[in-house]
């Protein structure tokens, strides 16, 4: 199967005032993730606010990602649900429209205990959609599937034809890097932390996903572009200046609230959260604002 | 608000061998609990695999529970969900539907890490059925919401009118104890945890909503009436048989997958469970028969 | 074995102004305890900084309550440790200075995984005292070791001969209570929460080990006495109000610290925390002294 | 204060056969080390089970690694336990006897939950040895003690004179960069996880403390020289291959038992562990010299 170069965005969904899913700024939104150096997207995910959007919205962002995307701009959905049958829905309307992939993370209720649980979920709704390579997403922090993935990929090994492979959202680069080692490199490991894209380059990362893609994606292609070319000064200096922008976000709730309020600050309104996240307030805003500033965010941020 | 005396069941989702949900057993369901001493139904909830269902079947379940219930049998639509849209939307057919009343847990995604997130999330829910008394479901080790429930009652007295009450199902009997006592009971406590119920008793507790009532309702109902009659004897003997049933299901994955096979056990097979639960296999099955009729289960369960 | 009857107590250990340990005040300590109804004591555990004192500390403790302990009080001294040698020395000393028996919790390091371990450790400690009673005491809260008492109880049964029983301090009146029922009550199973007495009772709990009876004891005692004598009523308002007490120290850090400046408070300065603890402020204590004026604690806490 | 550059070996404790410490074999196990690249010891910590050992043990040890260091040879004394005034104490006899450094994780009991807890630890033992560089050892996987490193760092600063840096042995190298750039790199930031030293490189790292340095320090120290000279594909293929033989430990509950037997398989048995440990049968021992021979362990291993 063809593996991932480069560096998926994880795109916010864009709501309006009320809450309702706005599709409009979706052309303008790829266009610009191209721009900037995004290879795709990896829609309806938690960046995505995918499992507070109801299995319509979640179909209608499909389609109009699906109609936006460039020429080669990768779109992945973002399938995951509590409900397995739900999740096959949306699978099988992926494949219906064309989508390059699709991923599910392991259900959070539930809580997934073992590793054939979460082998028999994937399954069955990679079964959905058999020509499209399936990601699983590991996001245990999210959802509590603290799960080895090294006994999940010899799981599915043989089980699940279009296992593409992880994307990975955790500390452990020994674990990571196991993956990747699996049968030399059989599956598609996708780094999912920008914070640590330096260091898993060491290992033989080619690919990865990101969620502070959506206006630090210039600076977080790169680093790959540095470390590519051998400049090893020039990508520490992006991946530290990529973890000062993550401090930032830290202090305000994290991507999902603090990183959507950024998208306005750089001229692109994407609209509230749903609850339960607390939205944050304009003076919060005005104090994020300061801080990046502080650190010279809005010279190196994504254009449009 | 009218407070719940006795138990409700939480009953579990009857499906066929594909996995459809099947509403035919539903009457029948319904004038069994009734006749072992339940007071009601928590319908679509932890036990339901409410989770793992459609909001299309959410709704005919909640439909066909209502046509099924006896005169002043209460029928409780557990409306939880991922996305709070379908939750509202789930609350207000069963306004519409004229259910006695509403509950929701926590999100399991994402985590609730504030009782501010758990306050608005219970209040929109709330607001979308006025009319009906609302019940806050704190279920932490299934969702992970760790979060102090007197914190919760302040925050929503005076806010959520129609906030009812908390089925409790956590260990602390302190911190229910505490919730019962805010302004000398101002809120409904429903005690959550069939294992020690009589425990609770010597609170002051007079209602709960039970799991394994499915199919030993007549002696955990017994439990709360030698009680009040002050039979103390019988009712520890009941409240002991009780815990013997349950350490039976925990060796067979717990209550909705253990004791939804019981159900089948006691002549009133009720399908499987739904993917990520791992079906019993025969031979489990047998083995859990067994053990049941080791502590004379069979003479002193549900009948219909 | 024979079986604890009624409130063990877990004395704080007296420390001088400049954090060394005091002796001085034990007579009196001792004597305030035995009058106010309290069968024993429990020292150098959680209670009394017992991990946080030297071993040289930890004998002199247990010399002092010896020489004070007025006839057929209960001196227990817990010998847990993380270095099992430390513990066994400590078994010994108990044993030689003819201590009723002896305690341990699991070491908080390195954390307990398995049963096996856990019951290796207990054996060892056991056997340094063979003559005396052995009591593990479960508190997982406090260093991690969530494993299964009734596992535990099938383990050391029939390995550890002087094994007496558990002090359970954790929430699961029904993990409790299989204890209890274990081979009809071979082990004695002592009541570890003092916000849970009285639901505890029901099952047919005769002791316990508590840590707010070194200042609430006499009504602490009294709900047993109430409940012995069927009057349910006075047992229910002394539980409640042993709860009140317990919501007070919550807001001081709980029972170590808030607790043992109550001591204070009732006339009868036990000196500081040892670090890392943090000592509570003049500010603290009249606002702690302030909340139990207003639930009436100082009149009817212990006397001298 | 000068920097640690290279690797640094976390030794076990020799024992006999009955569990007393045994320190004959540590001259020759100091020149083992120091022949196989290591710049030092971190004795006494956890690889060294130095929570398990008496105060006389740890002082003992201490005065024999003193013994046998070669010149140039760094030893740091690890003084942590749950009870500070042993702490303290094993601090200043450290600086009696000239050690380079000492160190100390957070106490497991009582749970660490401040950082001003954590605080006020760290100075009262820094305090004891004014003239020593004190590092603080973060594992919190085995303690507990999750807290935010960047925090630690301001709250010692400018209060800790001595304070020098922390042994950093978690899975966040975004944390461990930030505590890194703090202050332009006042502070002294040692690696700790042998698993992810190259990808740790990336960042500036320049020193480190390994567990399995004991018997692959030759490889491990090779990555650091491989990476330096600008060679990643050795230091990949070193990095995989470490890897590869921590994959092998975790199979044989991890470097305190398994790696403490690797010791013996390469012909310097320091006998057994202490309880709880279980400690491995020759059957696991057989099984673990097979799967080490198959990675080809013994030909890259540390020689005498």
């Amino acid at each position: 199967m063809e593996k991932i170069k480069g560096l998926i965005d994880a795109p916010f969904t864009p709501m309006l005032a009320n809450g309702d899913v706005n599709p409009a700024p979706i052309p303008a939104y790829a266009a610009m993730l191209a721009k900037n150096g995004l290879k795709g997207v990896f829609i309806n995910g938690s960046s995505g606010e995918g499992y507070m959007l109801t299995p319509e919205e979640r179909i209608l962002l499909a389609e109009k990602w699906m109609e936006a995307a460039p020429a080669g701009f990768k779109v992945i959905v973002h399938v995951g649900s509590c409900c397995l049958r739900e999740s096959v829905r949306l699978a099988k309307h992926a494949a219906q429209i064309g989508a390059w992939g699709i991923g599910a993370m392991a259900p959070p209720f539930p809580k997934i205990g073992r590793i054939e649980e979460l082998a028999a979920y994937c399954e069955t709704i990679a079964a959905a959609a058999p020509e499209l390579p399936f990601y699983y997403y590991h996001i245990p922090a999210f959802n509590g599937a603290f799960l080895p993935m090294t006994e999940l990929l010899k799981a599915v090994d043989g089980r699940i034809p279009n296992f593409a492979g992880i994307k990975y959202t955790f500390e452990s680069l020994y674990e990571y890097n196991q993956c990747r080692l699996y049968k030399n490199g059989k599956y598609d490991m996708l780094h999912g932390q920008d914070e640590t894209i330096l260091p898993s380059l060491t290992q033989g990362t080619e690919g990865g996903i990101g969620g502070t893609t959506n206006y630090n994606g210039r600076e977080l292609t790169g680093i790959i572009e540095a470390w590519q070319r051998g400049d090893l000064e020039t990508a520490r200096e992006k991946q530290n200046f990529a973890q000062a922008v993550i401090n930032v976000i830290c202090n305000y709730r994290g991507n999902i609230v603090g990183g959507k309020r950024i998208m306005k600050l750089i001229g692109f309104d994407l609209g509230p959260n749903r609850i339960p996240f607390r939205n944050m307030t304009d003076d919060e805003e005005a104090a994020m604002k300061r801080e990046l500033e502080a650190i010279g965010f809005f010279e190196r941020c994504n254009k449009f």
